[in-house]
């Protein structure tokens, strides 16, 4: 029997109690699995949580001290942030402990500069935990689609958005009334902007696209749009023409360069993932060799993220007798072979576009509209323009178009918007086949 | 850079030349990853295939000569079956060598005495390719969940047979006439035994089961029904309840033991496996920690499969400068500590239960069939009698049972059978909720 490996818990909150619950209920499992016994020696948190035991474990009120603790082989991140939580890794890493991580802003962010101390250390830094909580996305494409190139991903990997968009879609509700539930239930933030505005989603799919691609991680580079915009009507207009509406992130490796966006989009209701409901979490990646595969599961939750933080805390174990030169690279790639591929501009990236447009009930409006469209070159692959039930100045247009780069659908649609005869700003939201 | 790594490829059929296509398509993406090359150096094949480039490698006519060659560090073999691929994978391990074999029945049916002998050698014998092709289901298990006591997992894990199941139930059509597009099309082998009857989905199964509770491979105690006897009309009357049918493998961790099954099931409509369609393979996995993961993609063709094979050339070249003590195992938990748990036989698993009887159209028949399964205490969900548009002797009816074991169900249904007012043997499918 080898050596207990020893484990520094940083953080106190859902996923750390998460992990200190399934390290106790699975100890004799999880030993039968790699051969030696997981002993947690630390916890730092600043303050007790009522209802967790902490016997038997030596509590640090300095956060900090866990990360360089002699007692400690692998220091486990679970504060959140940029600050401590940074602090804690890099001091981790500098004395040369493994170090396991659920933090995505902190990866996202700042993983370029931790992942080269790791280098320069010796050391592991895993993070599972920060993309898909229970779903072991990371380990997937980073080990189990080694053989492909990943053409690209998409993911609906923000689980509080995807309750709210569920109830939208099912019960027509508004997006306001639905993120107040949602904070209710305790799925939502108090503050919901890392949530329902993207940023959250755009973290993880930073991180994707790093380790399918292997590119550096450029969060910066990343367009972000939340679905707090979305309407019921748009919605329920999307559901009739087939298509669903989910909030992705999607990274695709083109010719010109890596497109890396987080916004909502319309895609075929048969699709697996427009089937993907409420809280649950599922990215779809397409690799040449393989084609798609798909994964779903619970995005979030204490036990579901601890289940990814355990998992890494056992590969992290597993490597500490490894070759460094031979393990697998933190972002997938050798560090010496990351691609210096440019992220695109939103406005470089083609797709379909759904359009709203609330134009004047006279005739010629629609030969305008499609007169533009044709002048710019985007194609029309279904029109719909509602029957009037009762006298109104303006009626809906429904608009499908073709794929078509995104500077032009904008330079179109400014000259539609500019049009006498169309009234509001046109509502725009991207269409995807993901096939 | 480090060394490259060597590769003997042994076969020549569709895997094998998807493998030697995804090596030379990807070689740099997958230097990047790996940090030094793969070179396949031999290929051990009886015959040469039109169309296959060989230029530069050296041509085994002897396919067991690949397995010793001091040219080769990991032995890959694709010629299925048990008998030369079982000397080739056995000789290799012997000569200390690396091996991936995407060989499901070799591993489900000798994988304990191939896994003693990598033991004893310090050798990898990686197998993701045997399972569910390009979904790595493998390592997801292995790996990504090792914090979980998995508690069940069901899948649909025969491509041959989910084209068929969904071609029955979207367009009602027979087995026979499903079956015989399906091997007009290349899905279904000439003798489709092996897909329909589920023993290649009770050899992938086999496999997963070991891996999710730590227990031996143990084929012999698998119970396995095909689909062959299923009717469009079973199917409908599924379809009427809310259920859809799948040819599933389930296993399952019980206090009396574990249960290890495949058959056509009965489960919710709604349900991501129901649907799975056409030859795609998923797989269902409950973690007590993560609660369901699933995970979806193409079972089966050159390219998918070598996706796998190739993925695991990485993961054991990785592993030839690891402490073998320290790797992951070959069956998931250290095999000094694999489990004696039993394998439950069939008669003592508990499921839900559809059945159909042809009866007499009379009065009290109904009372008869119900009073007999009330006498041994099994509930009924659901009961449909057919109404009578035209003069018959007998109506079916349809019954849901509630969960029961399955030897008191059989005893109820010889009671049944034995009514004077029962006519044809009775139709019997398991229904499971899967949740």
């Amino acid at each position: 029997m080898l050596q207990p490996i020893r484990i520094g818990l940083c953080g106190l909150g859902t996923v750390a109690q998460g992990t200190l619950a399934v390290l106790r209920r699975n100890q004799s499992e999880i030993e039968r699995r790699i051969g030696r016994p997981i002993q947690v020696t630390r916890v730092g948190t600043r303050s007790d949580k009522p209802g967790v035991d902490l016997t038997g474990l030596q509590v640090d009120r300095n956060v900090l001290d866990v990360a360089t603790a002699d007692d400690v082989d692998i220091v486990v991140e679970l504060i959140g942030g940029h600050d401590v939580a940074k602090d804690i890794v890099m001091n981790a890493v500098k004395a040369g402990k493994g170090v396991v991580t659920a933090n995505k802003a902190l990866i996202a962010v700042h993983g370029n500069e931790v992942f080269k101390a790791a280098r320069e250390a010796g050391v592991m830094v895993a993070f599972e935990a920060a993309v898909a909580g229970g779903i072991p996305i990371i380990k997937a494409v980073r080990e189990g689609l080694s053989a492909n190139r990943i053409q690209w991903l998409a993911g609906i990997i923000n689980g509080t958005g995807n309750f709210i968009l569920t109830e939208m879609t099912e019960k027509g509700r508004a997006f306001d009334d639905v993120l107040a539930e949602a904070q209710a239930l305790g799925y939502a933030e108090a503050d919901p902007t890392f949530d329902v505005e993207g940023i959250d989603a755009a973290h993880k799919l930073t991180i994707l696209a790093s380790i399918a691609f292997g590119i550096p991680l450029q969060f910066d580079q990343c367009y972000t749009e939340g679905i707090s915009q979305l309407t019921p009507l748009d919605i329920e207009k999307a559901a009739q023409l087939g298509l669903r509406v989910k909030h992705l992130g999607i990274a695709r490796k083109t010719d010109a360069g890596i497109e890396l966006r987080v916004h909502p989009t319309m895609m075929p209701k048969d699709h697996l993932l427009s089937n993907v409901n409420g809280v649950l979490n599922a990215l779809h990646v397409q690799g040449d060799a393989v084609g798609p595969t798909t994964y779903t599961g619970p995005g979030a939750g204490g036990e579901p993220t601890a289940s990814a933080v355990v998992a890494d805390i056992v590969d992290v174990a597993r490597t500490l007798t490894a070759d460094p030169q031979n393990r697998v690279p933190h972002l997938a790639f050798q560090f010496s072979h990351l691609s210096e591929e440019p992220i695109l501009d939103i406005t470089q990236v083609e797709t379909g576009f759904y359009l709203r447009l609330q134009v004047q009930d006279h005739p010629g409006v629609l030969a305008e509209i499609t007169g533009v469209l044709g002048g710019h070159g985007i194609s029309i692959e279904s029109l719909v323009q509602e029957r009037q039930t009762e006298a109104h100045d303006s009626v809906p247009v429904i608009i499908l178009t073709g794929s078509v780069q995104e500077q032009k659908m904008d330079a179109a649609l400014a000259e539609i918007q500019g049009l006498s005869s169309v009234h509001q700003p046109a509502v725009k939201v991207r269409v995807e086949s993901l096939s």
